[in-house]
């Protein structure tokens, strides 16, 4: 039951997301020349907001007593910005990368991710993919004041919910 | 009981393939020097059937309103086509992949294999073989007529659902 | 003396290209908390127009009586589109890609860096970085009508030279 | 013979630092139990200095109009900190990274062992080692006052002059 309401959400999320872009999708692969196009108009994150999002998670990792890698992601899902605390965890400076890229790649918080993927779930091991990927909390996409996804804060080195607060913490930065 | 009873249709499946193979395997590992023989005949999907495919896939991606990566691969295993809808997720290009490649190495659907990889189940953990492959529904071998498989589809992007209909609507358009 | 005439070259271009980047930079990694600050607004190639791309370098590498693997990626430096004509090599599959994505990496020709990977060279075994990066002639960006980069196109199959030409005949769809 | 005398000062440092560091190693082997003795007092580079090293590198790099990936290691080799420029190359992500830690496996400038890599060289190839190493020049071990290597600064995006005097200008800033 809890697992077709998640999948109706999702389903709602993508549909109304999908939506907006669609009018500019392929019309044949190959076969008559295509008419010629022009590119999309896009939006990505600059590195005074990637240092604003993690300047903010700082202040919320040191509110709540934690040492926190955290990295923050590009539109194209590409390295833009990290920082990890004195003490924090050597092991989170991959897994807070993976975080943000994961966020990034299906533009949803990480812990969604990981209520689909578990053992008879619809996204069953899904973390093998993508040269590894991490769902469970932490992970939050990077939105413009227009909704449009400009990259993804990921952050890890304590709980899963002290993570995802300070990821959005570091989110809401750009609101 | 459900799960024995695809585990008799894999195995009746798997009997009658094998059968019908067995006749071209080598009748002896040594002893005698083999007879000269010739080189079985394959079929192999072409750039043009796999834009065929594609094409169809995109087709049923835009009627029922999703954003897919659509990959297609050879009866070799290898890409041979790819398309990312603008705006589908960065995460499904290496899954659409995946899930074509898993397709093809099994030939069968990957919703099948999924069946068998749960926790307890007898292909428990077989995703991290082979550099990683995707068990979740939207994989599906591609068939020359005479059932020859020439290839195989991977959709991602959607549900899973959404993603298994689109790549059927691909595989169809070979029939 | 050419290594110096290729470095001032190299600091020519890299000098007026990122000029018109240049005003947003960031002001400080921390410290007072950072001024808030809108995204950068960019373009990238849509699915149309890698398909237009690789319509034009098919058609090319038909005329050349080659085979080619043709990919394209995005402004991310992700898979964007993909296509192996019958009886490409398999070994350019990931060549082709690796292209793509090596021209999008330094926005240049990946011919260019070659120069500058050779032994004694500035660059001397780049090639490792990356996961993979391919040096040798067949990957070309794909630009804007303004000049911004968009993605890229890498092309593999044949002699540098061949490649090289049916990259540029894809890019030259985007003129 | 500039090959020569790099070899001798390269052997002239390993002979002093081994020395010094040879007074506190075991004495033997197996035998007697060994006595119980006290860990090794280290140092390591903080977050604010990092954030330090890379705010000086910043300013530099845009003093000389350059756009630059600038990576901190710690002393342990793993990444503390990170940040891109706007428009910055992707490339220089992974190889801003490398040549960090290139430069705190080695404790030296990336550029003095790629004079050391060179074919025919006594560290030919070294570069496939440790998972990918850079070995031109923008790789610099960050230290102490008391000389004491305690991480390490990559800079990529430019000429391999422009990243070293980058990065020297980061590693100036613990001085």
């Amino acid at each position: 039951m809890l697992r077709n309401k998640i999948l109706i959400v999702i389903g709602m999320i993508a549909g109304s997301v999908l939506t907006a872009a669609w009018l500019s999708t392929p019309h044949a692969i190959a076969g008559e020349p295509p008419k010629k196009t022009e590119p999309q108009s896009t939006k990505d994150i600059t590195a005074d907001q990637a240092i604003a999002v993690s300047h903010a998670a700082l202040e919320k990792a040191k509110q709540i007593n934690t040492k926190m890698d955290i990295a923050v992601v590009d539109a194209g899902g590409n390295l833009k910005s990290f920082i990890r605390m004195d003490g924090a965890w050597l092991g989170s400076i991959d897994i807070a990368q993976k975080k943000a890229k994961t966020a990034r790649f299906f533009d949803m918080n990480t812990g969604e991710i990981g209520k689909l993927s578990q053992p008879g779930g619809p996204l069953y091991q899904i973390e093998v993919s993508n040269g590894g990927l991490i769902t469970f909390p932490g992970g939050i996409p990077l939105k413009a004041s227009d909704g449009t996804v400009i990259g993804a804060i990921g952050v890890s080195g304590s709980t899963v919910d002290n993570d995802h607060t300070v990821a959005q913490a570091g989110a809401d930065a750009l609101k």
